[in-house]
């Protein structure tokens, strides 16, 4: 008989999202607050947009794979289903970050605890039927999807750069 | 006794990496070939680059995975050890392209015949005294890896817009 590793592998995919969060937190940490509120190419998203783009985003795992409710659901609109720049920020840098880093504590003591049949179950927005049909649509998919999102949206900022002050 | 799912979720490895791979390729289908010949951001990465970039470093799966040689191993100097804009084009996008839906190809049958066990194994850089301390280090993580690395650079791409001629 092959030797399960289905255990390892659950863990290898977990493991690959807390270093991209880890990356994503470092670069948030590396300059002043001020510096995030820039775009990271001209007319394009600011970073402190997608820092709470990321945040909502990742939020949405709770629900989906039947933890609770969102710790943040009042970021889904603003970071969500609006573009940047069409409303005044209501949260700043700082409060972000915070909200970020309690996010991935949270999701992380989640993910140690959840079993593989948890793992492989399907998500919340998927229905038992389509899930009977569609077995790949379970909650280890979701968090490697957000994995790739989040690498998606880290290309984008580490194009950030200060904006040039035009005499 | 637990269901073994290692199959179904090294396929589901499998998927995601095709998927995203797919989507590249369609993105660079989009536009004319002079399009691509942007940067992705001013100063930055043209669209050009990140494709030899990314043929480049997934074709190292290729000897990393004991599958053989690279198919391409001319653009690993070009386009992982020389930064955008330092030599004259060798290459034209369309060239770029047929190489990277032949890499694609060709990296999909080979992943078809992959078992198990070959995915579970060490990467050939990484040593077996390595390997035994992190059995982690393994191809299918590599190939997740590979995974988070087109994504990073698809979200640059995105930012891609026309240089609008100064008059």
């Amino acid at each position: 008989m092959e030797t399960d590793f289905t255990a390892q592998i659950i863990k290898q995919v977990i493991t690959a999202w807390a270093a991209n969060s880890k990356v994503i937190s470092n670069f948030f940490s590396k300059y002043e607050d001020a510096y995030y509120l820039n775009e990271v190419a001209p007319g394009r998203n600011r970073a402190i947009y997608l820092l709470g783009h990321l945040i909502a985003s990742n939020d949405s795992m709770l629900p989906m794979f039947d933890l609770g409710e969102p710790l943040y659901p009042e970021l889904v609109t603003t970071f969500l289903r609006t573009p940047d720049k069409t409303e005044p920020d209501t949260l700043t840098i700082a409060e972000l970050k915070q909200r970020w880093e309690t996010l991935n504590t949270t999701l992380a003591a989640h993910f140690d605890k959840m079993q593989t049949q948890d793992w492989m179950s399907r998500h919340t927005r998927v229905s038992e039927e389509d899930f009977a049909l569609e077995p790949t649509r379970n909650k280890l998919n979701v968090l490697i999807g957000r994995t790739n999102h989040q690498q998606y949206h880290y290309g984008q900022l580490t194009l950030l750069t200060q904006k040039v002050a035009v005499a």
